[in-house]
């Protein structure tokens, strides 16, 4: 029985995830069959990438149907166990259309080096406004670190933790694991991966230097 | 109304324009659909980029005409802000025929890095002859860095007092945000900001490494 | 004579090898034309690259069939003197299908900076999951670092002493040199030594940040 | 009037020297229009690139003769003025096939950092094997580093002062400059250069770390 879902949504989802893995592979950020992404198909459904496959050499077959609760539909095929962190952000994100979750090596030591703080805190950095809704350098946005766990339950707690504590969320680290970031639809779920991967970046470069700064 | 611009000089900087688009984005320095390019037109108009396209992917759509101004011509969209510091390079240097502002991730760690010395000078180094005009290894070649603003006249303001201090700009760097590099053509302002990218890489991995020199 | 192994076997690893070597090659991990790569054909033969061929290049005439002992058969080619601890692997492992010796840069320095301690201990990445067997990123992940040395039969006798010490092996470093990574086929090969890169240039980008830890 | 050598061997130097070209601009090993490429022609003659070209887009005008004396022979066109450091080469190592000359950003910042001492000095590494007549990792291979000059008769100077004092020379760095390899052929120039731009790499990344060696 197929899934109960529009078939050309579907497929348009699919060529969407397989192109985004083609490119972010080819960038390293999908080490060793690692990484999954997803898209939203309608109000209670989301495409999202089976577990084990190499991420930059997606086929149809390699994309599986979920619910929101993050059962899979319409297929006997086991879904990545991360699954869970994918839909938690449809449910709690309405206006979430694509989800991305990778482990560039920049991502992975970030995620290790801010573990104990709990937070990375970017402040000055012109590309900031590459996420939705920020104006300006010159205020401060929070990507939070979470504990690893091959417990679903307990990362889903921490990202619940944050939201009701009624802070902005845009994205998340998992600490010696890597990064969860999303947007409205693929491009800019693409945009706010590449920001966040990017500061991370310019941010330990200026760790490694500040104490020489001219 | 099409802009008053000969059609073939826009066709061709267009092409131009999207081909340094591509070759800059695969190296990784327009990240999350940041940076502008444009190319002089005639005495009184300029070729630019549109604010939030895909600097690696640009289409004939994606090229806007401005007066020397900075007001946009024959279309109704609407420009990149940062528009103004390109015709401002116009409006000073008569030659320069092609501006390039880019956000490599060395550009925009050195623009912090250098932000409290407000310049770079580099010395020493035989690459600095690749900058037009300059025939030695031995000579310093000074790279300003003007503290970031969202708004474009701090901007164009500090531009304007480093000229006017009679001191030579071949480009300069914005702190938090990156580098304004130009040329004659689009060959030598491609010249330029792969020379000042180089050179600003050298001297981080020289500073990292200068205690431990054998 | 051609060698004793049924030839669409051999046509087929000598595929996966070429395939291999050009995109290992690609990312920089096969320097100056070392490295080698190798498949096993039967249970008493593999397939092995010929000693100072470029590896991005490798045609049909620069892979050679080995005895387990390690020598050639059905050619007077010069098989290369790694090729022992190629043959080591399928003998000791008799699951292992495919073998992969690579120099990248960080593996070759991280050969080095753990060379005194003899080992390297992964602990609390996510990406230890990559390796067969490991389930979470809490255990500890060994991998060996030995002595280099010409004489194969050294190197050999490291092996043994650490396999026969009842340790658990994926793969290993020897100080100065390179990795060696093995799998039941080429795409486990592939993911173990990419995991083990990874997770080698991620330990040293923590080395070096660690006492700037927010 | 042609230049007095066989074209077709004129035509098979100029192909290789633009796929080197090519491959290593790829690499981002010849910045900004630098870095110089030749080869020799006959007994009495050599093959090299023209001054300013972008290396990576190479075509057959962009090649000149030239005798080992360092004139151009067939042409008014200007050869770079490193033209004499290549014909030394040719004149003092009757073997040399090829010489290539980069500017990657390691063998730049390796050029200042070990200007002071004069010489890189590997020890340990098994590529040094990949340097013809190399043996094992276990010897010193000295790389010297001379200080720069825009008089090319102060850098033949320093070579000769080199090779007249006995010391063998592989190739060698110009400080704040760039790199000389050379070989009997191209491949063995290339694989040279790759060895040498890879383990100057490894012994920089080596001295960031020393003093974090567990």
């Amino acid at each position: 029985m197929p899934p109960p879902v529009d078939p050309r949504a579907l497929e348009h989802c699919a060529q969407q995830i397989a192109l985004a893995g083609r490119e972010l592979g080819a960038l390293g950020w999908t080490p060793a069959t690692s990484s999954n992404f997803s898209m939203r198909l309608d109000a209670t459904h989301a495409a999202v990438t089976r577990s084990g496959r190499d991420k930059g050499r997606l086929g149809a077959n390699d994309i599986l149907v979920v619910g929101l609760a993050g059962r899979v539909v319409g297929s006997d095929a086991t879904p990545s166990a991360e699954t869970a962190l994918h839909v938690q952000v449809y449910r709690r994100f309405p206006a979430a259309g694509a989800v991305l979750h990778t482990h560039s090596r920049q991502q992975t030591v970030a995620s290790r080096l801010f573990a104990r703080a709990g937070v990375v805190r970017f402040e000055g950095w012109e590309l900031q406004k590459a996420i939705a809704g920020t104006r300006s350098h010159e205020g401060v946005l929070e990507l939070p670190v979470f504990p690893n766990s091959q417990d679903m339950a307990d990362l889903e707690r921490a990202v619940d933790g944050w939201l009701d504590a009624g802070k902005p969320l845009h994205g998340y680290l998992i600490d010696g694991h890597g990064i969860y970031a999303w947007g409205r639809d693929m491009p800019e779920a693409r945009r706010h991966l590449e920001a966040f991967d990017f500061l991370l970046g310019c941010e330990m470069d200026l760790l490694r230097l500040e104490e020489r700064r001219p």
